[in-house]
């Protein structure tokens, strides 16, 4: 049995599941790369089982309390379970993520349902090991039409894994359609972005449309229309979609028509768009920005940081009293106080008194869990500027 | 014209609204306690208009960027704001709170509505020196039946205020009753805890009994029994409820039995009953957490922070795996952060492998400002321990 001894100072004894290379104090035996390892306190004790990389920053994955193989059984009753979970949850059961790594016991592995079709990724030495078992297990309990791997996470490398993609089982669909509390996406599980769509942010288009009735609506990285498509279902005036990607803007506009409602779609650079709508003294009701995560490391939070600040600065120009800002952090780097700071700061700058409406998190599909801050990393707030101030 | 000159490290100038002693220059004129002086900077700028009063802590608050009186048209004006924001809400309109201070640019003032008769107190010298313009407001805009004032706050004597609760308009009613989703409570406008209710968590009950089928439930600090009914309107098997007050318990069994449910109510010391629940080695399926605030000062956080820990603990070993544990923390002073890390002690402790199901908040008639950190008070999470860990 191989077996890791972890420092007192590690995160494990404070909940956590990860143990940092910094935090290893040795190794007994000779484990593989993706090998399931025992873990010990220096004083002996068993701590749990875990999954093995030397070559990844986070040497070890914790993923159960006792001794456990990786093996079919476990595969089967961990994604079981994950399933089960998500069934008892409110969502749409047709469209979400059924497996989401450490908050389902199985670190690295993500799987999405994308009505009969199914898209995992392994992220993580040991499940990329074991994808025959994963495959095997999503056959038995889903009996999927056809199964994707999107092993294209650039994070990949960091665990000493190759990129790529493939149907693993049955023929990968082409470019369907998918609707959802009437809004309509189109899903590509070979090429999509992520493994399609942002499944995250699904019941959040919704939540934020309840406060877009009779507004002008400016949606900012709108990738598939989603906001922009709730808020005109919902009764906006106006919407205007704003995407960098030409493709992206092209399937706002499919979406729109088929969900039958009128969108003005600019693919544009949204730091551009802002800045000009700024200075040209356009005017929105509800400004919604819902940018990708502009850092993934510790190092370029400053950076991201100022990007952030910028278009919640031009954004809230653009309001008057009474006009709401919906704005998403999508990265666990940044904290809910690092985000509220920065929309403090925008509000100080812009002379906008804004007072909280909604808060918005990740869909319960991707659950949170206690011991692992990182797995809370979507984070909204509507905010109205507070008129008569 | 009074005038407050502020130092350049004031939070003013970070978004807050509050000028503590330490942050105050100079003060030009002679403002008595309860005026309205002008705020600059020390370059001599305007930053504003603000209550001043030299016997708090918080010497000036501000309420408006511009100069601005406390005049009858600014109440009706602020008031009516207030009441058309929480028009709105997707709230209970007989059931809210209308003006909540700061959140509402009336710093000190606090507006209930209870069906026909409303409730308001006053905690800064500026607004008692000045109800009877608030008064005159609310009967304009409300016309109620009867208004009380329930200026018995401690809080007021660090204004120079005396403690004090009266009718002062109409006649305050007897004890009432009143229902809001199913849910039955007992009013009692002038001997009630705060203005009667826990309106901040009239949603949160509904919310959490969500969660509540077919389990055995127990819901400490009950109070009136808010929870303990929704969860058992929502199908729960059996619901315990524990509230150290006596009178409580029996406006628990009261409210049980006009809402037709069954619930067995102890008065007890919650902690008391904890300890020897666990003892004893009973087990639960749901445990609500909703103590008071155990901490009105930074200087007692320690010690609050020992109490949520131990009756955290507790109720976490009396969890299996499924059971689910909803837990609020009602005090500023505990921030987010602060109350995750002792919740995840308390699951460190316990051994269990504790996910996040749901975030709750106060109701959004007490509006978070952007600025004022101190306006976001009310955090709970719903956690279940992981199975097969």
């Amino acid at each position: 049995m191989f077996a890791l001894t972890v420092q007192p100072r590690s995160r494990l004894f404070h909940g956590h599941e990860w143990v940092y290379a910094s935090d290893v104090k040795n190794v007994l035996g000779n484990p593989a790369p993706g090998d399931v390892i025992s873990l010990r306190d220096t004083k002996g004790r068993t701590l749990g089982s875990a999954i093995y990389n030397p070559n990844s920053q986070i040497v070890a994955r914790r993923f159960s309390y006792r001794k456990q193989d990786l093996d079919a059984e476990f595969f089967l009753r961990r994604i079981e379970r994950a399933i089960e979970h998500r069934a008892s949850l409110p969502i749409d059961q047709k469209l979400c993520r059924l497996v989401w790594s450490e908050s389902d016991g199985l670190p690295g592995l993500i799987v999405d349902r994308y009505g009969d079709h199914i898209v995992y990724q392994t992220l993580t030495m040991a499940m990329a090991q074991r994808e025959d078992l994963i495959i095997a297990a999503l056959v038995e309990l889903l009996k999927p039409t056809s199964i994707v791997a999107r092993n294209d996470a650039p994070v990949r490398r960091a665990e000493g894994l190759e990129l790529e993609k493939k149907a693993v089982y049955g023929e990968a669909p082409e470019l369907f359609e998918i609707e959802t509390a009437g809004l309509q996406f189109q899903v590509d599980m070979l090429e999509g972005q992520k493994t399609g769509l942002y499944l995250d942010q699904i019941d959040n288009y919704a939540a934020v449309a309840k406060l877009a009735k009779g507004r002008r609506v400016l949606d900012c990285f709108t990738n598939q229309g989603g906001f922009a498509q709730a808020c005109a279902l919902a009764g906006a005036t106006e919407v205007i979609a704003v995407d960098v990607s030409e493709p992206a803007i092209n399937l706002v506009l499919q979406n729109a028509r088929k969900a039958g409602v009128s969108i003005g779609a600019r693919a544009e650079n949204c730091f551009d768009f802002l800045k000009a709508a700024e200075k040209a003294g356009d005017s929105y009701d509800l400004i919604i920005l819902d940018p990708p995560s502009f850092t993934k490391t510790k190092m370029s939070l400053n950076d991201a940081m100022r990007g952030y600040k910028e278009i919640h600065l031009r954004s809230m120009k653009m309001l008057q009293p009474g006009g709401i800002l919906a704005t998403f952090s999508c990265s666990h780097h940044v904290s809910a106080g690092d985000f509220r700071r920065m929309i403090n700061e925008a509000a100080v700058d812009s002379k906008r008194h804004m007072r909280q409406l909604a808060v918005y998190s990740q869909r319960t599909d991707h659950p949170i869990v206690s011991g692992i801050p990182e797995t809370e990393y979507l984070r909204g707030y509507a905010l109205e500027v507070m008129g008569g101030w």
